[in-house]
């Protein structure tokens, strides 16, 4: 499972304040916290600041990897933003992420076109979220396409049919689940991402709800999370879900994660 | 989830004193708490009673349906236990099980031929354990149209893939998932049932490995199981999953279950 360290996001307080005082100790800290617990990438958004977004999104992954030997994830549709992060990161970012959306896509496709950047692509369009498992193969074949076509690897792409709350339509969980399924199949070597709190939105135990619907989509074939690192439960359920549908050769993982007390 | 409680059970140590000593409290309150905690059937085994495994067999059907209004699956491969069984048991019963052995076949096909009983079916020949999707569905082929010439309605057999140790090839996790989603398709308004426990042979937090499987399992279409149902963590599992793939309208299962403080 490839993990995106979610926890550097200017929508937390602590983080928003530590963006505000220049408190590098402190992102040190939560990218770092994020690198020892399996984060392949770490997330860095300043959407709340919307004058100073660029320079402070850039300060992010400048500081994030002063502790983290890892690429960032720059999470912001902002073109300026994009472009001043870029400018200071180190290694091959992700970018997160693009969309059908209009705007969105024409701000950030000329930052992504022809490079080796990772690209989260959101199957979403200007004609809102996706609900069929259709709907979503349509946006994607077009994005994926348009990728394809601005010279980025299909292995660099992350295709994300957007997660929606079971508590709002019961087939949504279904819906997702065999997106990723569908998507997989159709486009061979490409990467699924998702946040995947969302199923659970509007019910009680959501950590319980989030964990099993990880479980059910690592089955589907999902490799790509943006997630809490810290959150032990979700490693569990992670670990677990991978040697049991036969990723993980001889359980050696599993067996190296319970060993060393990792699981909740 | 059609939960058959797998308690009562004489290799269990309790439960076998307790039917050396006629101690039918005991057998009572392990009926009864099943009952209280979603069983839908009560499995009965006097198995490690050779010589008297009918008496003490008919014994805890009569015992276990005093205490439960439920009925029992008569869990045994000898044709004289199951007849000594089904002459006390009170509405219709579930026979655990029979298969393409062809002992265990000649021996129980006579009892069940023409009734109404549940039938749990196993996957399995004088050949051995079915190790692919394949293998599962040719026994399983042959089994569910001998079940059927016999006129035992589709409706009342849970077919069981049987389950095998991830541990011991990668591929036995998926193998037996994708057997369930395929028999529910080739022959519709089967149900399917199992044991899950036997997936995490060999590995340390098995409980953990079980639920996790469990809630694939559902995914895959699996409606019946064969559990502990006073094991917390999997009936938290069991709802959990089922929210998530549709099967509670509007969540309301998962609710009750949550504001009644059932889940770990």
């Amino acid at each position: 499972m490839i993990i995106i360290g979610e926890l550097i996001n200017s929508s937390r307080k602590s983080v928003k304040a530590a963006i505000e005082a220049k408190d590098a100790d402190t992102i040190r800290k939560i990218a770092s916290d994020q690198a020892e617990n399996n984060a392949a990438y770490i997330d860095v958004n300043a959407g709340t600041f919307v004058e100073n977004e660029p320079e402070y999104l850039a300060w992010l992954v400048q500081t994030a990897q002063e502790a983290a030997d890892l690429p960032c994830a720059i999470d912001s549709p902002n073109p300026k933003a994009v472009e001043a992060a870029l400018k200071v990161h180190k290694g091959v970012a992700m970018i997160n992420s693009i969309s059908l959306e209009k705007e969105r896509y024409d701000n950030l496709m000329p930052l992504i076109a022809g490079t080796d950047l990772k690209v989260v692509a959101l199957c979403m369009s200007d004609e809102g979220m996706p609900v069929t498992v259709d709907d979503r193969l349509k946006i994607a074949d077009k994005l994926v396409n348009d990728l394809l076509k601005s010279n980025i690897a299909l292995e660099n792409i992350f295709i994300d049919p957007l997660v929606q709350p079971v508590s709002v339509d019961k087939t949504y969980g279904t819906g997702f689940l065999d997106s990723i399924e569908a998507l997989t199949e159709k486009f061979k070597g490409i990467h699924t991402a998702c946040g995947l709190s969302n199923i659970s939105y509007g019910l009680p135990g959501r950590k319980q709800l989030n964990r099993a619907f990880m479980i059910q989509a690592i089955l589907k074939g999902l490799d790509g999370a943006i997630i809490n690192p810290l959150d032990k439960g979700m490693q569990t359920a992670i670990t677990t879900a991978e040697a049991l549908v036969g990723r993980d050769d001889y359980c050696m993982n599993y067996l190296k994660a319970f060993r060393a007390g990792l699981f909740e």
